[in-house]
């Protein structure tokens, strides 16, 4: 007979504690409580009309801030890496050819996801803090001929958006992606509702986000949205996409957006995030998304003359390439960069953090998204840099 | 030039809106005050000591309420749904034999993920309501000699629970299972934490829950524990599993059970919902496991009397294979189940459920589950079902 011989652990006893923090990283953001607060309204279920409702809200409020029409709107269940899989995973089949342009992390782990789904992967590369040409792009497409076209606006990782600044409103691109049947699909995770993005009018096929960047709600949720064309790839498939959960038909009919009458139980929505979700759109909606993109790249271009007034140097060359949201600043010489990120964490409560993936060791990154993006901050962040600079060691190499 | 042409919604302009209600569906359930509050503490970074602290204390929880002592226990980020995918995904490879016992709609899905990543998948099926023999199960096994069988212990869709009730606690079809080197996985979604589950002493080798249902927290994350046996499979396989987000060797990096020194940057994990897990853990660590299953027990024995002695009947004939969270009872003759749900919808502000799968039709279905299952919540229950059988039509048919 079976018996009850794991105790109940001790370390639950102690209630929760958690530190108020500033998240000056490149995200999750500072949560204000208007939309934490919008989380604790009651759980009602995933298939009461009343949540379908606060799910057509945010529909709406998701088309406003890509700037679309696209019907096939919705929220992923999950974070930005969800999304990201989501959409790869109902765009390409095995043995379709995707291209990634990889200038930092994102492009790496998108090649890394269709790999795995058997798809045959091309790469363009660019160093850390560089971008394309459309010229490099263009010939890429005609070499490979991918089914799908990775971009990253908004590379978190090095600090560079418009990977080639004038590519997604180069018509150029657009016409021999489309000569090839090429879909585009761009990661906005780190850069929309900060800087200027029209998901329709620049001809992206797919276009995703995270919850918790600008829209400063908890992670947990992810905005993707659909073109009519890759909607006629997707529908159209041989295969079944390998997940039943990211499952677009399945997804498509749970968020309306497939003309059904009725809905169907996919999977339990969590509702408490869709809450919060909607409340965050609101706060943008409220704000305005040109507004939003106006203070945003103020804010920065205030925050970057700072630095460089402090004798630090920005990592990415050229200013029309900088992200507006998150900044990347040369880590500085002789120092090492985990030490001033432990310090400013230590000494003022504050986190900003050092590189990712390719930019691991050249570079300290600076988030300032969503609610966070104010002159105030940026002169916080900047006494505290000052300061670090002071206390922190400097290495003898 | 691209401009701003989509407006703001003007939907986001009112304020959001959520009814209180009595969630005595299958779930999601209804979430106390204090776990929900949990959930607006302040946002800290996914790669935090203090997250990790609470993540441990997760892992804790679950291993607690699983009675297992696998290092690696984690929750995965997202619904019951990503559980079962992070399962599947990672202990089955293209063209290993995948036996599903189908006596609900979790098996049904289980074969469907399976059979998506290439598994040669074969299904045991027993109507809604039945289950299995353990000389049917051990055929299968020798017939398939799959490298994972999925069991339901606790199929909400219809009521069962215990597939066959002595099944988990027969070592005869564990030693069949070990001598084929199968896999066991238990999807205990809708049943564990209210009724009594040893993941270790009953050989399970993979492992699930939800968080809305006994744990009482929102829908959004998913305890899951492998066992040695089962990581043996994971660490050797030929091929990458289809999905990067839930790749067991980086979520086991994530929530420190790889025994490497240090995290590296997996994904954006759901920090505000991670608190509002440790929460409901230390909720159930608080009453213990044992009381908790006796009670839901108890409360079910209650329930089910009351509706018996309103003549209604119920639909799981055998009453040790009774789940004691979601019971279904056979939709009452001569009614619209519909209507009935609908009218105690409208009526008393409470979810009851119609079937699910293959019992949709066939069956109400009444969760009472974690701070739901009370006696004073049945007598509730059974005066709203009362007063629908007095005030629903009672069709020709």
């Amino acid at each position: 007979m079976s018996s009850f011989s794991v105790p109940p652990p001790k370390c639950l006893q102690k209630p929760l504690a958690v530190p108020h923090r500033y998240m000056f990283g490149p995200g999750p953001s500072n949560v204000p409580s208007r939309i934490l607060m919008a989380g604790i309204n009651p759980v009602i279920g995933h298939m009461h009309p009343e949540i379908f409702e606060i799910m057509n809200d945010i529909k709406s409020g998701i088309q406003y801030m890509f700037q679309t029409q696209n019907n096939m709107t919705l929220a992923v269940s999950g974070t930005g890496h969800t999304a990201m899989e989501c959409a790869i995973f109902n765009t390409v089949e095995p043995g379709d050819s995707v291209l990634s342009a990889v200038n930092g992390i994102w492009g790496e782990r998108a090649a890394d996801m269709a790999e795995r789904i058997g798809a045959r992967v091309n790469t363009i590369v660019a160093p850390p803090g560089g971008f394309f040409t459309n010229a490099e792009i263009e010939q890429a497409l005609s070499k490979y001929r991918p089914v799908v076209l990775f971009l990253a606006h908004g590379e978190s990782s090095t600090g560079v958006f418009k990977m080639q600044p004038s590519l997604l409103y180069n018509s150029y691109v657009m016409i021999h992606a489309y000569r090839y049947g090429c879909l585009l699909l761009v990661d906005s995770v780190a850069s929309i509702g900060g800087t200027p993005l029209f998901m329709d009018q620049q001809g992206i096929d797919i276009l995703y986000t995270g919850s918790q960047k600008v829209l400063n709600a908890p992670p947990g949720t992810a905005p993707i949205s659909f073109s009519e064309r890759a909607c006629q790839k997707v529908f159209n498939r041989r295969t079944k996409p390998v997940s039943f959960f990211l499952d677009l038909s399945w997804l498509a009919n749970y968020w309306g957006c497939d003309g059904k009458p009725s809905r169907v139980y996919h999977h339990t929505g969590p509702v408490t995030a869709f809450y919060s979700l909607r409340e965050s759109l609101a706060v943008l909606a409220e704000e305005g998304l040109e507004k939003s993109c106006e203070r945003h790249e103020k804010v920065a271009e205030y925050f970057h003359a700072g630095l460089e007034s402090m004798g630090l140097k920005l990592f990415v060359k050229e200013k029309k390439a900088r992200l507006p949201t998150v900044t990347t600043i040369v880590a500085p010489h002789g120092y090492d960069w985990k030490e001033i990120t432990t310090y400013i964490m230590k000494t003022h409560n504050l986190e900003i953090s050092g590189g990712l993936g390719p930019s691991v060791g050249l570079v300290l990154r600076v988030g300032l998204m969503g609610c966070n993006s104010t002159k105030d901050n940026v002169d916080m962040v900047l006494e505290a840099l000052k300061d670090a600079l002071k206390h922190c060691h400097k290495s003898k190499v």
